[in-house]
């Protein structure tokens, strides 16, 4: 990873969370300001990073791959921070998934060796670019997938006008009926597959799918994830016996952030008759959430419960913290932070701590009766009971549910300590 | 306003909806190109804004606001656009409404001469960062809100530790029951207002509030939005009796996009025995949306037949586009745009158009039967009827409801022509 420039450049002071009366900093020096949340030194609403949390999540994480004999592509689209990249691939990752061209140049800008991009590349602009990515770096290796014969014939059509000098590397996708993309059947599998094989262009170095798109609970959803994954290990096995594969070994690949120890479970077993890669995707286990991943790891661990032995679970490392701007009426108060500052596809924001400046040595915690009612643009609705202390001007931390929804609303977040004093910015590239 | 350095600067290849294989190139440039959306000069998805409505829109506006006699200081949290922002003023804005000091900063690096802050000014770093701006520009004019003692108490006490050569203009903001901020009786409002006019930092120039918190369809909403509005007269009446506020007009301001005729027609009587302006705020009339905004256009036309003489109402501007990338099931296309790009607070966007490179001239409706199912972070899934001609690579044109939650997913948009060429690239600071 190439970060220098990055660390180097200059935070303007339009930055959302970025204290303007310092002016334009370099990104790097906004950690030697012992600027402080609690003590007032950034503007509010603010996202911020425990530091103490990225790192046991870092490291809970690393003891689960090597666990399991798994290997992991972290999805970059959760954070799109090629400083967190850059922690994960020191971390050991394979390289960085992404979802778009967009996603992939962001990593090219920063030097990621290798990428994934667990999507279909579609359209021409897209398809050019990443062959002219591959054309400029010899050393740079990319995936990307295909789960139909429309798809790959628009991928011989350009990789025809502009021949490579290597095969370009694709995943077969599997999906599953009434979910996202994928073929359903595997028929329709090994009709892609072949004509893949068929191309002296292509080269099909694995299958993969993704699991979280069965819809309703945890619980209903756990035996067709399972269905789901035994599925692609068909799709597999078939393309194997058929030896519809590259040489080398054959990536198996599915796993966001709620099933990854059934992707790990089931994928070992698969017998291909020759040596399987499997790499998991999980973007969100760095940061974690308060909420939806939350409940998603209680339930992994009541499903694999040797993830005991790897000692504590992940923590939610994300919290925003906002102001009360305004408490007009009894059991309400109004805050400095709105939908486009945190993530209310799944859940509203979770309050859970507040501190007075001038009365508190650090956050209390809320307790019970505070819950948030609604959110506007820039505005947060919360209830709170009767004998609430907040007044305007105290700051309250919210956790989230879905780290994605939440990064994707900062150009700038702060990784910060245990005593919130900024320790790092870290920038991101939606 | 100042763009030259905006226009100038270049936009970098890892900018979502740039056509990263063109190289770095300077903003103003993406005119020069010739780019064209249809034959796939552009990634996808991207997001358009078609000029012809902008115009249209801007003209319509113009009318309105002759024709009611009323000023307008556009919401500009909606686009943070500064190119928008300019031509908004150039078509005569009061000023540039913001809800934060960060909106406030970007209008200040552009060079908005006046920012009306619709809100309240909270927390140490926001109200010394605004003290310094109109320290070092004495041509700034800025107003921001008030609705309790305590907020009233902290401008106070930073405006006492770094004292002002002029007085701080404040709006004093009523505000409705259940609803967001402001005072909800005319007794704390005039609490409040008192305490602003015994401040010799502070000038109370004006009355403010936000109709648009009032919840139900907008049928029921109407009847408790007049009341309010009457609601934020008489607390003028009441300021201009005991003379609270400072010489000059006094200002009474409302309106998001859904009731600004109702608020211009109420402030429009208000007799408070002084010159009043009155200063809409509608954010979303530039690019208008085609569901939540032409619904309450549609309802504004109906109340306020008057409208009729002004010629043709708001139109739809803003547009995605996205390619369809698998075809995985009977009835279900699966397409390159995700939450990440596109409003869903309101609702789902609103399938239009669609257009296949090489057979078509010009985007063709699509008809009934074609709907928004799901979303997913990067993917959006659409049921289409058992006769969709769609097919894999085929592009998909989508309205969409609610424009604020769609400008701030995107750091780039273009303007473009009825033909799809680019007239105009378009930077947001969120």
């Amino acid at each position: 990873m190439q970060l220098d420039e990055l660390l180097r450049g200059p935070v303007e002071v339009t930055t959302k969370g970025w204290p303007a009366l310092a002016g334009a900093l370099a990104l790097k020096d906004a950690a030697r300001q012992g600027w402080n949340l609690l003590r007032q030194d950034l503007p509010l609403p603010v996202a911020v990073l425990k530091a103490s949390a990225l790192s046991h999540n870092s490291r809970w994480m690393r003891r689960f791959l090597e666990h399991f004999d798994v290997r992991l592509c972290p999805h970059g689209k959760t954070t799109m921070a090629p400083q967190l990249f850059a922690r994960q691939l020191a971390d050991g990752a394979f390289g960085i998934t992404v979802a778009t061209v967009q996603q992939l140049m962001v990593c090219r800008r920063f030097g990621v060796p290798r990428v994934l991009m667990a999507n279909q590349l579609i359209g021409r602009q897209a398809i050019r670019q990443v062959i002219a990515e591959l054309e400029a770096d010899p050393g740079f290796e990319f995936l990307c997938v295909v789960d139909s014969l429309a798809g790959v014939e628009a991928l011989l059509a350009e990789l025809r006008d502009h021949p490579l000098g290597r095969p370009f590397e694709v995943l077969l996708e599997g999906g599953a009926a009434g979910g996202r993309t994928g073929c359903r059947s595997l028929a329709d599998a090994l009709a892609v597959a072949r004509a893949v094989a068929a191309a002296p262009e292509l080269a099909l170095v694995g299958v993969e799918g993704f699991e979280d798109v069965m819809g309703g609970g945890i619980a209903d959803a756990e035996p067709k994830v399972e269905a789901f994954l035994e599925f692609l290990v068909e799709i597999a096995s078939a393309c194997a016996k058929e030896d519809l594969f590259a040489p080398g070994p054959v990536i198996l690949s599915a796993g966001g952030s709620k099933y990854f120890d059934q992707v790990s479970r089931i994928f070992r077993g698969a017998e291909l008759g020759r040596p399987v890669e499997i790499v998991l995707r999980s973007g969100c286990y760095l940061s974690h959430d308060s909420k939806v991943y939350t409940e998603a790891f209680a339930r992994l661990s009541a499903r694999t419960p040797e993830v005991e032995q790897l000692g504590d679970g992940l923590r939610p490392a994300l919290e925003l913290w906002a102001a009360v701007q305004s408490m007009p009426e009894p059991g309400l108060a109004i805050l400095t932070m709105g939908k486009r500052d945190v993530s209310h596809d799944l859940d509203l924001p979770l309050p859970r701590q507040w501190y007075r400046p001038g009365l508190h040595a650090g956050p209390q915690d809320l307790g019970a009766g505070f819950q948030v009612s609604g959110l506007y643009d820039q505005h947060t609705c919360l209830r709170v009971p009767a004998d609430s202390p907040l007044r305007v001007g105290d700051l309250v931390s919210f956790g989230i549910s879905h780290p994605c929804t939440t990064f994707d609303k900062w150009r700038l977040l702060y990784v910060v300590d245990d005593d919130y004093t900024v320790t790092e910015a870290i920038r991101t590239f939606f």
